[in-house]
């Protein structure tokens, strides 16, 4: 029978796992759904075939036809509906992250692992055929020991500064996917962190006390640096690239174009610039991860990404804050 | 109010156009279903939530519900089912060829006037972003006057031999999705036509009266060349390319990979090889034709591949045939 | 010792073959040139510490000093100028073609073979590393059983006129290129040739007979099929690509860049047009031909590019031009 | 008349000058060279036809003769011929890096500032096509602002441990080129570095007190960010890209590769990897160098690559040394 799963939030992400559960997944089925506007639920509902809207979140946890929750939320709400749905008896599918603070992530595993429940985190990019390769790579050995990871983590464009004054920073909103992705790909945790930043697209960031333009070099206990470069704002479109060096060889990805058509006339070869939305990327990710929360609960297997893939990129996201405000190397085991 | 849409023939590529409309377009919606097996349209209505089956073609074309139909049945039964649907007054899609013989085809599309319903011909390849835009390219004048067409089309793996035995040969069941690009992107009709080819993959090929490797050169009406090179096997994937050489430049396009990932080693660089089904290269272009298709009747709209897209491809295809056998140059006003 | 190099002819083809040999190879030596215009060849002297200019090419041809020739004169001049030389006992590097009809080859190779002296023939474009590598992958089996070779080959200016008149056509001043590196390439030779075209560039190209735009599709004794397409003018420059597919898989290559930015804007992606001119990609074939004609010379290996690799092409021309007129495949054997 | 530059120190780099100095710029000759070693010096002198040795580079420098010199001695000779040439009048082209001292490098800047002589020095790099390229689009705002500038760099192997000892570290021997780098495209100064990096390749690095692995994230006056990754061994050859990414759009260069032909065959796509000698990559700059540097003396314009720009580098080798060392961003305004 399929998994039967409520959905909480539905908002863009939180339709984006709509379609992909009631149209892309034969074993799972969009039981409920809930969203802090009951119009969007409903809405979202009926574009497809949901047959129940729950009141509210609460509500959709303890709904005896709910088996697994997909939290959609705002991050505020996130540990909390963790914690009550763990309690709940529920399987757990989470968009990241857990939360701003390490003490209510502590909470939320704690409830986690009490309740046996599984808990998966939705950091969808490691899903990404690229970078799933370059990981595969790493792990088999293919390219040796790994020296150096070059992240290139490149918005289109901004958030509104309202997002950002509440959003921890750009290093716990949005590089805190390069610190996944670091983990992800390295295999090997991270024990130091450097970042440095600039606001170069607009001062209302540095206003906001964040910077837009971010530089972060982290030491992997493996002896691997990984760095990482983001920005705000990237006019020609979403850059996402990846690159690893290794005592044996070096793996690289480029980003996803709209069409490969190279036109050259008598100045210049002329080609697309990548896609700018994210979903023209990682859409397929999605339904990918999806599909592996399903799995992991039907077939009891391991969570694709734990509780703990959540804890620890908070953690070196707040290492990185500290460096940046101190100028020096950070440990994570500074923190917390 | 939606589109209904009747299908006729559930096979591989019935199953496809199911999937769009059920699930992708909003403004058409799959009404009946019927195959000549009818467990395969009951299983196909049961995946798509299609509420009726119809017993058979003639049932689903009478069916006073459905408005469209799509025809995906065999080739033979193609021209018989366009006639009985024009005169029953519906809108059809009928996929590619119309039929093997040009006095079939007549009667079909001189029905289909006659109705003064729309008749859409499913050269799906011209959906595809790469084609869509070299075509643009050469329509605004941006190559100058087109000089030279190359279009590599190979398949990544042969059909069976008995369906090489009933296809028409090479040029009718294969190169014609090439004669048609041909047409699309130069804007120009084809006057004349050298084709030239070998059984080099299966003797099978040449046992069957057929080859299995072949090149074709055709000249078009505004002076312009294409050069098609088919194979039957192209053992690295579906290999599907296009040049457009003109007088202020040239456009070409790549292939599709499954990913971007690079690895270079002390060796050499590796990197993936092009998709090998042909689904995985065009899914997107099934959906891109059904919507046109959909848009064409809500909109009035003239059909974005017409009735005489589906004739003049066959014309090409026969006069390509017989300059094998012939080792000539063929004018196309000798066929027919 | 040295190889002592005599060089008939410095225009420009003659200055690039005296640069190579006065300071790219230490193995010989520059000791005479000479030119129907004595001024050019006492210029090409004093450029590269040429100690003597001879009077003519025949005293050229009986200096003692002189072991070896090269034939850098006008196309007319070159069988003459082989006979003489073979007769004095010199070895003979020769421009392509040796002559625009095969009666004057015939005569020279006869010569050449009657004093047992050495001929190396300047088609270039073999030493290119591209197409070297190419032909290497199709010898080893790495492509397997070789089924279609796609030759482009565009220059990007045309001619004079005035050349065009005299030149032979296309087929013999240009495509004689082509229709070497297919046969080189491919290992197999040519058994039937259909060539068609049309003057698209400049109506001057009718007006002497000729073509500007040509397409030739060739079988081989092998089975392959080799297409080439030729045009008089690229406007974004110099166009040489070539391209084997075989029954183990498909290697083609590119044409060379005067640098390898991307610039990515708003707008697009912008890169580099190829070279332009002939001597940016081709520079460094001219000093390995000419070291492979020393080599064969010193260490008495077969010519890299025979006499026979000078008389094929020709015939090859001499079909395609017939092919062009007569609408039809030809054959090899139809000519001579 | 040419430019009579006398050469000291006829090692590999002095080689490359000399080969440049006689064969290919016509407005200079090479009149005297000289070497510690002098067999060495004879034999360079008998290979590109110069007719004086000097006994050292003492006489070379006083030689009446010699109009400037070219010094490609070993590092910690510069300084010294920079005075004594200055002091001579001569002009002076001096192999980076002048000293690996700052004090140093003042005596003889200030030399040469008191004598009027031009003083040229060696950062070849940036005559490469792609950096001068990409420098230029900065520099005219085709990029708009630059926000991050990312430079790989990383040897193909690494050189012998008994070089390291002597050389001043990874900071002043290899990525110095990359200091030189990120000022000459961002076309402003390094105010703030970070450097980090492990010894991953070899003991022996760490041994000898160096990292063969770093990483240098640097500030410059403009806001830009530049981040540097280097390594002593990059197995699948010399690997030198650059990247700048700025408010209008980003730019980026690849290596450079013997061929362009890519083989795919039913497992991947196979493709060469990158020149593995740094000659095969970098062989024309030395010659646009040299050519910069008879032009800039013989046209009076200002150095290409000034002293200071042999200063400044050092600097920031210092600084990265520093911070390495004490793990924080350093100032460059805590050095000297």
């Amino acid at each position: 029978m399929p998994l039967q799963i409520g959905l909480i939030g539905t908002g863009r992400i939180g339709r984006i796992h709509a379609e992909t559960i009631a149209l892309h997944l034969d074993e799972a089925c969009l039981s409920t759904v809930t969203d802090v506007q009951l119009a969007s639920a409903q809405q979202c509902a009926a574009r497809f075939n949901v047959s129940r809207v729950a009141c509210d979140a609460q509500a959709l946890v303890r709904d005896d036809n709910v088996q697994a929750v997909a939290i959609c939320s705002s991050t505020d709400t996130h540990a909390r509906l963790i914690i009550d749905a763990a309690r709940a008896g529920k399987h757990i599918f989470c968009e990241k992250p857990i939360a701003l603070d390490l003490a209510s992530i502590d909470s939320a595993l704690n409830a986690v692992e009490k309740a046996g429940v599984k808990l998966v985190v939705g950091f969808n990019r490691r899903y990404h055929p690229n970078f799933r390769r370059i990981k595969e790579l790493v792990h088999t050995g293919e390219l040796g020991q790994p020296h150096l990871i070059r992240i290139t983590s490149r918005d289109s464009a901004p958030p509104p500064i309202a997002y950002v004054k509440v959003s921890g920073g750009i290093f716990l909103d949005m590089a805190i996917h390069d610190f996944d992705m670091a983990r992800y790909v390295v295999g090997s945790e991270v024990v130091e962190v450097f970042a440095t930043g600039s606001a170069l697209i607009d001062p209302a960031f540095a206003a906001a006390g964040d910077v837009d333009t971010a530089v972060v070099v982290m030491h992997h206990e493996n002896g691997a640096m990984t760095v990482i470069d983001n920005s705000r704002q990237a006019v020609y479109g979403y850059d996402q690239r990846l690159e690893v060096f290794g005592s044996l060889g070096v793996a690289k990805c480029e980003n996803s174009f709209p069409d490969s058509v190279v036109v050259t006339n008598a100045d210049r070869a002329i080609s697309q610039k990548p896609y700018f939305a994210f979903l023209d990327i990682y859409r397929q990710t999605y339904v990918d991860e999806m599909r592996a929360f399903v799995d992991c609960i039907q077939k009891d297997l391991p969570p694709p990404v734990s509780g703990l893939d959540g804890w620890i990129p908070l953690v070196i996201g707040l290492a990185a804050t500290r460096s940046l405000r101190e100028g020096r190397a950070v440990k994570l085991s500074e923190i917390g």
